[in-house]
C-alpha cells in the first residue's frame, strides 16, 4: 500500500500503485506505521509524502464503508483524524509532493504537511464534499482553515472548485509547481534535504509548529461529534 | 425600500431608489422579510443583493436614531446583527453586486455575502467609524475579520481607507470588477445561476459555511454588550 | 539607549548607537518610559520607531541573561511582554521604520506596530529561534500570528527564513521598501503625519485596534507559563 524509503536523512513515503489511494483502516494503519518509524528514527531530518499513479489520494474509502455495514463512518473518521494528527506531530519538516489528483481527505492530508509541491499537469485539488452532499467535520475543517486565506477557503469549501496546480499556486495552496512527477519529487526531496541539513532540534520544531498553528491538533484529538456546531440548530 | 425578484432559481434583492439605503428598523424589516422568503423557497438556488442609485448602502441610519431619542443605538444594532445573521444563515450561495458606495454597515453587509462583485467607477468601500468617532461592536468586527487579510484589515479598520474597486480587488476584498452597474449585476446573476446549477444540498452548504468561518454567527447571535473588551479597562 | 523626539504631533523613538539594540531590563525600561510619555501626551498623533546603525534590534539580550545567573529568563520575558503590550496599547497609529536587521524579539517588536516600512539593502527580518534551539512563548507567537498570512507564518517560524526587504514586501510582512535609512525614516514620518492629521479620537483608535486583532493583548497580559501547550505532553 505504501513504501517508506530513506535517502540520507530524508524519508520518502510513497502511496503505491495506480489506484486512487483511498483511506480505509488497512491503508491508514500502513501509513501510520510508516509515520511512527519516521518519528522514532533518531536521525530523521524531514519527510516527503508522494504517490505513484494518477492520484495523490482520492480521500476516504467510501466503498469500504458501504461494504462494511457494521462499521460506522465515525470509525474511519477517528482513524483518519489520528492519521492527520500523526503528520502534524512529526518532529521534522514535512513536504507533500502531490503527483496527481488530491481530493477530499487526500487534499486534507496534503494540507496537513508543512509544504506542498505539485505536478503541473491536469491534476487537481478538489474538496468534493459539497458536490457529493457530505458535511465536513470541524476537526478536518480546522486543518483546512489553518492553511488557507479567506477567499481561497471559500473557493475550496463553498465553491467545490477544482484547482489546477497553477490555480493552487496563485491561491497560495501550494508552494511551487513542476512539469511532471519525477521533477516534483526531486524538488521536494532536494528541499527536504536542505531543511534536514539545518540541524534543527526536533522538539523545538514540533513545538513551534503547534504554536504557529494552534488549535488544530486539539480539534483532531478531541474526536468530537463532528457535525455539532453550536448554532446549527437554529438554521 | 427593496424588491425581490426571481430569475430561474436565482433571487435578486435590490435596494431601491436614489438614496443611500441606510438601515433603520423599517428597512431592516423589509430586507429581513425578503431573506425569509428566499430561505423558505424550496427551489431557491442563490441570492444576489444589489442596489439602484449611487449607494449600495451607507450603513446604519444615524439620522433615524437622532430623530428617535427613545430608541437606543442598541435597538438598531441588535436588529442589524440579526440581519447579518440572516445573510449568513441563508442556505444558498450569496453574491453582493456592489453598484455604488458601501460604507460602514453597508460595507459589512457586503462582507456578510459569500462573493463580492463591484462596479469599477468612483464608488468606494469605506469603514467610516474611525473618521466619525464610533467604535465597532465585536459582533460586526467578527464579520469583518472573517473575510479580510491582516494588512487589508488594518487598512480598512485602522486606516479608514476609501477603497476604489481596483484597490478592493488587489486587497482581496472583492472578487471581480466591472465597468458599470448593469455589467456588475449581469456577471453576479450569471455566476449565481452557475452556483445554483450545481445542485448542492442546502443543509450541506449552510453547515460548510458555518464550519469554514466559525465564530461569526455566534458573535452576532450573542447580542453582547458590544464594546466590552476584556482588556479595555486597562488602556 | 533610546531617544524620543517630537516633530509636530509625531513622536520619533530612535534606538541609539551602532550596537544591535538588544532588549534587557535597562533598555526595556528606557523604551517603556518613552512610550509612556507618548501615551500621556495630549497631542500625540502617531509614533515612529526606528534605529541608528545596522540593527533595528537583534532581540532579547541573551548575554545579559547569561551574565545575570540569578535572573530567570522569565524575568526578562515578562518585561518584554509588557513592552509589546505597551506598543499595542498606544492610542495612536504606530509605524516601525526598520533601518537594519530585525531578528527574533526585534522582529516581534516591529510586528507589534501597525505599519512596517523597511530599508531595502542587505538588512533582513529573521526569526532565529529554530536555528538557535529556542521555543517561542505563546504570547509572542500570538503577536506574530496576528500579522502574517499562513504561508509567510510558516516561512518565518518553521523555515527560520531570512527575509530581505523585498521578500518581506512580497510576503506581506512590510508595507513598503526604501533605498536607505533616511528615506525610510522620512517616508515613515510623512505617513505618520498624515495619520496624525486625520484627527482620530485616541480611545476609538485604540479600541478598534484591539477589536481588529483580538486575543493578542490578552496573551501578553496573561504572562502564562510560555511553553505550556495543552497537547505538547503527547508529542
Amino acid at each position: 500500500m505504501c513504501n517508506l524509503e530513506k535517502r540520507g536523512r530524508v524519508y520518502i513515503l510513497t502511496l503505491l500503485g495506480d489506484g486512487d489511494h483511498r483511506f480505509n483502516p488497512s491503508t491508514i494503519d500502513a501509513i501510520s506505521a510508516a509515520l511512527k518509524e519516521v518519528q522514532d528514527s533518531p536521525d530523521a531530518g524531514a519527510l516527503v509524502t508522494t504517490n505513484q499513479g494518477r492520484y495523490f489520494s482520492n480521500g476516504l474509502d467510501l466503498q469500504w464503508i458501504s461494504q462494511n455495514p457494521d462499521a460506522h463512518l465515525s470509525t474511519i473518521r477517528i482513524k483518519f483524524e489520528n492519521l492527520l494528527a500523526s503528520f502534524i506531530r512529526l518532529r521534522v519538516p514535512t513536504i507533500a509532493a502531490i503527483c496527481g489528483h488530491a481530493a477530499a481527505g487526500g487534499f486534507i492530508v496534503a494540507l496537513a504537511h508543512d509544504y506542498r509541491f505539485m505536478r503541473g499537469d491536469r491534476s487537481v485539488l478538489y474538496m468534493s464534499e459539497l458536490d457529493i452532499g457530505m458535511k465536513l467535520p470541524r476537526s478536518l475543517m480546522a486543518v483546512i482553515r489553518s492553511k488557507l486565506l479567506p477567499g481561497t477557503l471559500r473557493d475550496v469549501v463553498l465553491g467545490a472548485r477544482k484547482f489546477s496546480a497553477q490555480m493552487a499556486l496563485e491561491g497560495g495552496i501550494v508552494d511551487s509547481v513542476y512539469a511532471d512527477s519525477p521533477q516534483t519529487l526531486e524538488a521536494a526531496v532536494s528541499e527536504a534535504q536542505k531543511l534536514a541539513g539545518r540541524g534543527w532540534k526536533k522538539e523545538i520544531y514540533s513545538e513551534l509548529r503547534l504554536g504557529a498553528f494552534p488549535g488544530v491538533l486539539e480539534e483532531l484529538d478531541a474526536h468530537r461529534d463532528p457535525y455539532l456546531f453550536p448554532v446549527s440548530s437554529k438554521l
